[in-house]
């Protein structure tokens, strides 16, 4: 099994309470391929400036992650985004963004990229994710992301896309913009009536809800005392989630295997705001994972023993 | 057994985008009593006006809650709160708040409800829980709920009484803001070293956290397609909560205890929400609420599988 991603690599200026990161390795693609690649080989789709060098390029190979279609773009520069957390870390605001090289990217996958089982398109212009949607031979499911801006201003190119992926991982606030309903479980249901069977909406610091036509699932965030850098955080959630998915394609479709893919993108995510950048997943072990997965386990776990009420 | 509670008795004026109503009966010890009263007989403590009729006292007293101590003023008006949500209802906007009778109320409390064995301290001025506190004979268990009014003008009077109770219940803003910490859980650490062996932070929408000395646990709002008034939400939580708790009294500490008693809280607060006022909950049944326990059992369980990871 393979799984592809197309997102952006980027150099994120990044300041919160803890302290303060310049031009650290970051992006979509970057964080969700560190985070797949404990689960199945990566292929990495996107473009990069002259100033990506080989250090980058060494962290995005983690595990085997196949770098091949990293685009080297001759005299661009690699995107670059600058943000500011608030002090409990549930706001930001953005301070620069700069498309550079994805101003002009049309992205081509190589054929190792196009013959994936699982495909993330991570949140870039839907009519790129359609592009790649269409390059890709026999993906056996797809998972897509995006953001407000896309809802703003392509909005049926991304409903287009949506139609045709198993899976839309979206913040909960995104899920409401997108269909106008103020209730996420109906706002959920509603995408879910377009084509997907799994909606999944990201919550933050509370952790997430799954959506399916017959069933709910929500599972808390790992509990931090200390939070350093929540950029990429639900990147590194979706390579939890879906590399635990197309570890599981045989069973599909699953409500067990979705649930299960909801711990190891929670528990993922949890390594990814310890520390700045790509810095604590980069280093991380499977035995670390395995130990969140099933501290997850305990911490949600009660048994229900009725007791006798009033009538 | 028998559960005690002083708080706010209402007349709420809300607007939802769902509609509005005029003068409902609300007020958090209304709300906790309805919900409380499936569990044990539910003593209410605390003022009305010459507004207040016999309509009221019969839903207040609904499963058999004691009005005796709820003290009527002569010439006085009950407790005004004007409100108004927002699309998602995550946010409300005060509109108008009269203290009425709430203004010089002393408490004063018959031998039924100094007796109680479970007690909960609503949100009122810390002065006022404490005065209610003192007159309790032997209270084995007891709750408290506050707000950031408090946490800005009378913090010292509020950790004095924090330090006096087992268990805290607030929002998770204001257990950041009484602590000034921005980790959840390290807020929650600092309050249980003044004192009591429970805190719970409520996140509406998103569920609540227990965090103990030793044990966190995290559990999700019921999902609801429709939420039509979210007043008294955490109150009908409390409710549900303590009520769980008081009737396994004999059994603390017991982290499983406190589960299933966030359990029956948060099925409480769902069928709160689900209509104005206290119309849902004062014709509630038990089996509509195991039910939605075992629902929430069944929406919040997965089974910790692992697979072989990259190393």
């Amino acid at each position: 099994m393979s799984i592809t991603v197309v997102g952006s690599i980027a150099f994120d200026s990044v300041k919160t309470p803890f302290g303060e990161r310049e031009r650290m390795l970051g992006g979509a693609a970057t964080h969700f391929a560190l985070a797949a690649s404990f689960f199945d080989e990566v292929h990495v789709v996107g473009p990069v400036g002259e100033d990506f060098g080989e250090p980058e390029l060494a962290v995005l190979s983690t595990r085997g992650t196949d770098v091949g279609d990293v685009e080297h773009v001759e005299g661009g520069r690699t995107f670059f985004w600058k943000g500011e957390y608030g002090w409990d870390l549930n706001t930001r605001e953005t301070h620069d963004t700069q498309l550079n090289v994805f101003e002009h990217f049309k992205p081509e996958l190589s054929n190792p990229s196009r013959e994936c089982d699982g495909l993330f398109l991570a949140n870039i212009q839907p009519g790129l994710q359609l592009k790649v949607l269409d390059q890709c031979t026999h993906p056996r499911w797809v998972a897509l992301d995006s953001m407000n801006l896309w809802i703003d201003v392509a909005r049926d190119e991304l409903i287009e896309a949506i139609r045709r992926v198993d899976c839309v991982v979206l913040n909960d606030a995104e899920v409401r913009q997108l269909t106008g309903k103020a209730s996420l479980l109906a706002a959920a249901r509603e995408i879910l009536s377009w084509g997907p069977s799994s909606v999944i909406a990201k919550q933050g610091e509370y952790g997430a809800s799954l959506v399916t036509a017959d069933e709910f699932f929500a599972l808390p965030a790992f509990p931090l005392e200390s939070v350093v850098d929540p950029t990429g955080a639900g990147d590194s959630f979706a390579g939890g989630l879906i590399g635990y998915v197309v570890r599981h394609l045989d069973d599909l479709p699953s409500t067990d295997v979705m649930r299960r893919a909801m711990a190891y993108g929670t528990a993922l995510a949890s390594f990814n705001v310890e520390e700045f950048g790509t810095e604590r997943v980069a280093r991380l072990t499977q035995d670390e994972i395995h130990e969140r997965v099933e501290y997850l386990h305990a911490i949600t776990s009660f048994e229900h023993i009725a007791v006798e009420l009033a009538a």
